[in-house]
């Protein structure tokens, strides 16, 4: 029986890669499952774009058909959960998506989410996953950091503007509990909780609890 | 100025292509934009699964960047709208997808819609993108025929199943309006209508007649 | 066969009616069906408040009824949609609303419309017809112009104020894309859309784009 | 300061008005405030399709002006609540509708209230109006007698359709409250009640009630 | 036949029971329904937080059981309706909670109603109370006054900021009806409302003359 | 740094919390958190009506307040999920409840789900909390085994009544996944999935796996 968790990050950044991996390291139990990441070969450098979403979706399900054999369960890695349906049919294993278990788990935190995006781009599709998901009713706003991968890379840069963001979603879209709409960013989370004054869901770390939990219940 | 509305089927069944070149017949008006029908030649001979859905959207996306210069808007002509948004993205024409229109020109025609989907599988897909849509208080439901690309084939098999399909989602879920969950059947829409008692939208004729007042008033 | 869609002004301001007429042009082709506009006699100058909508009800399903004969489709050209499923009882021939037709038609073109409203007395009426239009979560705000008939005929007052509407719409309650909620304005169209820099839906030729499509499949 | 609440009856039939004023008769308390029942003179002889709900708003809201003077609150004795909104604009002094009221009060009775419409041909009608009250999600379900005028004049088979429709609306749409969608009938009501098991709304009690309570707190 | 409809204070505050006693004065009719007050002994001296409204369902249930013989109906006047549902499984009689019935007759009278709560940290609760309710297509927003009890005494302060919340509630979140969310502060209903130019529930009222029609139509 | 998860039962009845814990026996991991089942004094022997629910929240607060200090995380284990947002406000330690948790990860199991309940009378309330959770879209409907504390010992009368009502709930309501709605019962989660063709979610498990990834990651 495998016991392996892998994450599928779709961008070919290794340094996301690398902070997914980080982002996990507290799941890491003795007895409990392993938890691998790996990096998508066909992937772009970043996922920005809907058309980004769905060029990566077909080569991301493939990967899962390939790891099923040797995986216990599997998180797509990326906030806009590409291919995570397709995936779920492909395969018998758990998949999970960071986005809908980051936003399922920020509805134990608080009473209305609002969602830190990375892409301005991105914000209609964010808007659309949440009404497939049902979820308009807990939802008060998406509002994005508009950085690119380049200026990603300035760390202080990007904590101020999440903090920044963080701070309008809640005062002025009445957030109070927040969701990071990005992987690999884990070691910012307590830093922008601390800023805004209100829980702070890192997506990936949601995912895989929910993947370690499915792993060993079985079902 | 291109004055040529392309339709795309995603699915490379050229019989599939010929009826929905066939449901654009009446739509062709002097004066009016041509209407072309294409073929995507990457696509799978059915979109019955996510997964189809997610591999042709990349492909698709790529045919409506190349036809862009001479098109003066695109229409995707599969029922789950594969690649609309990022389509949207990649052109400044305006593209239609043939569920979208179809489900909105039900709005106009009755209260609460029923769709006729074509794959079971596709059922949850096509409830996420009603959510998605918003759209969720005005549908009563979807049911699936549940036949193959050669069941399909057989044209009085089809209308009965069809037919039997629209009953229930009208007499068992409520449904005062119908739209038939597939592209290239236009011809068993009148049928249905009679023998349900309740309109019945085709939805690549909905997308079309949208895509000609895009083209005319210029926005 | 009648092939004429008639649009009907429910107001006796002939220079709306002109309006709309120009707003028709576009969608007059060689090969397609008639557009006539017309007056209602027993209308109010204009209909700014609830019970305008209410009195102007009756005698509009009357005309709808007189002309059906001769019409191949009507078009109810008030933003407000008055009568409008009155009048679908009232005859078998498609029978568009501008209001309806218009919201639809934004629903392709961005995830959350706002509504530029003409007057403020309307606006608990226009949420009222997106909650039974079962759109509430596509909405983003109503806002309006807040000018009375005879403020209206100065047009560069009207775009100065329509802009900032449109501004306000976009910016404070996060709508990307816009729907004018009056009939004969077309002319302001583009000029909007370039200063609020989202896509803007004329709502009369978004309902004679649906008519004629209607028109023309024969359902 | 007047002190009487005015019923008005849009239609012209004396048998509802004198068993719209019998509903009345446990809510006129000694110090309370006067109730009347008034007929519109202009009404048709039933409400049946939505030509007739809006040929009738305009003529009340005639008649709600006329009584604003002798009138402490104003209640619309019609199940579609013809001209509610337009009526609130043409007078200060409250106005209520039998269906907001009725649902209202069936909101504090159980969890999921369905309807006993009288005709089938406002069914649409109603579900807009539900919606537009944003009452959808409290919705179980809609179910017409599809009795005439004259059909509805026979008491005991009027009584066991109702039972009938009562109970489909429990067993089948889980409704566990029911609202009657008619005016005129509250002698109906306790055998429904006992019939189906489940509490059931006269709506005009509801609406009258709430004119009560208004007028005494005078807000 | 008892003829009295208890309202339960469940805080201990005195002063609360009686502002509840005065806001009934005008609904005391000859030849209605008695109303009194009592205040349930085993409660906080304010209900300021979920375990306040947790901790106090149990007693207060046991006094609408104990009251049950003697009342006609019952009335839980906290805005956070404590035991509301569990009360209601106690009892044949009537029971109205404030809240709820607050909500429902803002809904007669605006179309998007906004709350003003007291305490900050009842924000939440107030938001699933209006999910459970399905209300959030007609809910503007809720903002606390943030005073604790001891503020609350100082009469010129409480009703400055009532004033001051009010208006946020309006003119930044669209609110075109208000409800008080507290009992015992009727006083200052009249006044807020003028300030805020939009009409303004007291909760308590509202649910006396709701009581006041179930006691008398006898359902 | 306390380690330990502890799960409550609210109720009296040993047999459940044994339940409870034989359901987390998979969750415990050589390196991950302890997992402790305890059971409250105070409760009832079985928690079936809204009053029993709010009954047992008060004790249970202080239960949870009074663990706090061994905890490092706790959960509700009623379905119910009794008093679970005044024991968030009693602590700061991460609070599940199986309710709560279980229709979160039944969404990422399907697209509709159906709830398995125990008792007829808690239905309204399974709703209203659905509804607080704005899960309303998602949602397929709620069927109750009807089934009292002794009956529940019957195992295979037990099973074949789930199984009966899970059949009824994909069939009739059109769930494609189903939590069962109960605590103690994991025992046939497997059957009952066997039988119904669709993922059943056993909720306990699901609270637990949330806990341990909230004690992992310190959020």
């Amino acid at each position: 029986m495998p016991d392996t968790i892998y994450l599928i990050n779709p961008n070919t950044t290794l340094a996301v890669t690398q902070g997914i991996d980080r982002a996990c390291e507290p799941l890491r139990m003795a007895g409990g499952p392993q938890i691998e990441c790996v990096t998508l070969a066909e992937g772009p450098a970043a996922i920005e774009t809907e058309r980004d979403v769905d060029a990566v979706a077909a080569p991301l399900v493939r990967l899962v058909a390939e790891l099923e054999r040797r995986a216990a369960a599997l998180v797509i890695a990326c906030f806009s959960d590409p291919g995570l349906h397709a995936a779920r049919g492909a395969t018998k294993k758990p998949v999970l998506g960071i986005m809908e278990s980051g936003l399922l788990a920020a509805l134990t935190l608080g009473q209305r989410f609002g969602v830190i995006a990375v892409s301005t781009a991105m914000i209609p599709r964010h808007r659309r996953v949440i009404g497939a998901m049902g979820m308009s009713d807990r939802f008060a706003g998406v509002r994005a950091l508009g950085m690119n991968r380049v200026e990603l890379t300035d760390e202080s840069r990007t904590l101020h503007r999440m903090i920044e963001v963080a701070k309008q979603l809640c005062d002025e879209d009445g957030a109070d509990t927040l969701v990071m709409g990005c992987a690999g960013m884990a070691q910012y989370r307590e830093r922008i909780e601390r800023a805004a004054g209100v829980p702070v869901v890192e997506p990936t770390q949601a995912a895989v609890a929910m993947a370690i939990g499915r792993v060993r219940v079985g079902w």
